[in-house]
This record gives structure tokens, C-alpha cells and sequence, in this order.
């Protein structure tokens, strides 16, 4: 039986011009449909580190990292599990709102710990940072406002506790 | 003369398996190098949005912008200018922190509107976001405990006001 789930996946890399590209072709030449990507410097400049969520079949999962690590510029890949990592990713949604809506607005965002971050007459837009469950469940409770725009930088993570990949 | 600079580029793009690797060889063929890349689903499914953070002069980036509009994939770019624009990234950092060491931590990241998402004997595992200026005075504050592990997910950015993309 194949079982879809959505694995999450961190990768540390070369910093170097090519290497995104090739990542990138690995899964297109197969099919593999990434579902968020997020990259950028580690605390090393000439190291980067990318986060990639991708939603497959075990087996398929085993393959994406065998064939990760067969590339050059990969120094490591580990899987990100739920039980011991943590996942972050940060969401801006531009709304629209009229100014009876304003306070309503700003309750939500207080309950959900994001911020205000820019008002125009007819707009608010906000930063939120959060799981996949907090963010639906925020993205769910504003959207009969109006969603103008939203962006999402994909899934960043860590392992919990002392844990380091090397 | 050849000016440098950083250029934050939004790219609309159907949400399609080989579009990415289209986009990431267009920059590694010309050999211009992504400072930092993500990537993630709007509030329509079918359209993911990218933000580029590249650096590169004036005339190499009014190439890119063109090279792009060109993929069939590509709906839309534009470049998020600082003037009337917010950008936000999101950092995770685990940090080497004894017992002693915590309080001072949670004031510094209490001041910076950080949040600590995870902690375990030795070390603390701290969420922020921001943009470069205040993210790179909280890495310099805090690189003294010692940095285990440092993640980012690349600048995402909307247009300030109610512009959209489009």
C-alpha cells in the first residue's frame, strides 16, 4: 500500500551558484513535486542550509535522500521528524479592511502572537510565524476578510534538544 | 561602473513540479548566485510565490528580470524596492546555554520579540524574525554563547499599501 505523507527535510549544502539547481533537478527529472523550499546562510557564510517539505510515498523519500547525498556540493541530509524537531514558518498576508474591522483584526493577531506590520486605509498586513495547524487555523479565521496577497517563506526546522547535523 | 547591490525579486509561479528547477538553472547557467530563496503556496493552491534575494548590479538584474518573464511558467515578477515594501525572515538558532546563562537569554530575546521554542539541559533553541538589520544586531548579540545550529528561510516580502501583484 503506498502511503502519502509530508516529509521535511534539511539539507546542508555548499554555498555555491550551482548546487540549488541540481537539487531542484533531482526532483523535477523524477516528478517529485516539492511543496515548500526555503534556503539561506548558516551561521558558516560558505555553508547553506535548505529546508524542503515534499509530500511522498516512503520509498520514494528513501530514493530523494540516496540520490541528495550522491550530489557534490551536499554535505548532509537528515530528515526533520515530527517527535523531535521543531518546524517554523513564517506567513505575510495583506487583508482588506475597513477601519470598523481594524480591532476585530488585532485581536486575532494578539491571540495568535503575530504583528501588525503595515496599514494602509483599506489594508492591514501581517507577519505570523507558527506549525502548519496554527497557521491554517489563523489563515481559516481571516479569510472572509479578503486575502489581497499572501506569501510563505515554506518550513524551516531544527532538531530538538542538543542535537546537531554534521 | 559596476554597483553591487542586493535586489529582493517576487516571482508568481504555477505551482508545477519542474518550475523551480527552471528558475534555479537560469540563475546557475549565467552564474548568478541566489542569496536566498523560498518558496511556498498562496492562498490559491495552484500558484506558489517566490522570493530571490540576489546580489548583483543594476543592468544583471533588469537581465534576470527578462530571462524570467520569459518562462512559460512564470506569472509575474517584480522587484519589492525597500521604499515601499516590508520584508521579513525568519531565523531559528540553537544556542550553547548553561543554567546561569538563561536569564540574561530570555531578556535579549524578550527585547528583540524573539521566542524560545525549545530548551533542553544544555541549550536553548530560540524563533525570530525580522529584517537584515535586526536580525544580524540579534546574531551578534548572541554569538558569544556559542551557535550549534542556525537556520533561515530566506526574505519573503509583500509590497506595502494595498498594491497586489497581479
Amino acid at each position: 500500500m503506498i502511503t502519502i505523507s509530508r516529509y521535511v527535510l534539511s539539507v546542508l549544502v555548499e554555498n555555491y551558484s550551482g548546487v540549488l539547481s541540481k537539487i531542484a533537478g533531482l526532483f523535477s527529472r523524477r516528478g517529485y513535486n516539492i511543496n515548500s523550499l526555503s534556503v539561506g546562510e548558516t551561521e558558516n557564510p560558505k555553508i547553506s542550509r535548505m529546508t524542503i517539505t515534499v509530500d511522498c510515498d516512503i520509498h520514494i523519500l528513501e530514493q530523494i535522500v540516496k540520490q541528495l547525498n550522491k550530489l557534490i556540493n551536499v554535505i548532509k541530509v537528515i530528515e526533520l521528524k515530527p517527535e523531535n524537531s521543531v518546524y517554523r514558518e513564517l506567513v505575510l498576508v495583506k487583508l482588506k479592511v475597513n477601519f470598523m474591522q481594524r480591532a476585530s483584526i488585532n485581536e486575532t493577531v494578539n491571540i495568535f502572537r503575530g504583528k501588525i506590520i503595515d496599514i494602509s486605509n483599506k489594508t492591514v498586513t501581517i507577519e505570523i510565524t507558527g506549525d502548519t495547524e496554527k497557521l491554517s487555523a489563523f489563515i481559516n479565521l481571516i479569510e472572509p476578510y479578503g486575502i489581497i496577497e499572501l506569501v510563505r517563506t515554506g518550513f524551516t526546522g531544527l532538531e530538538r534538544g542538543d542535537n546537531k547535523i554534521k
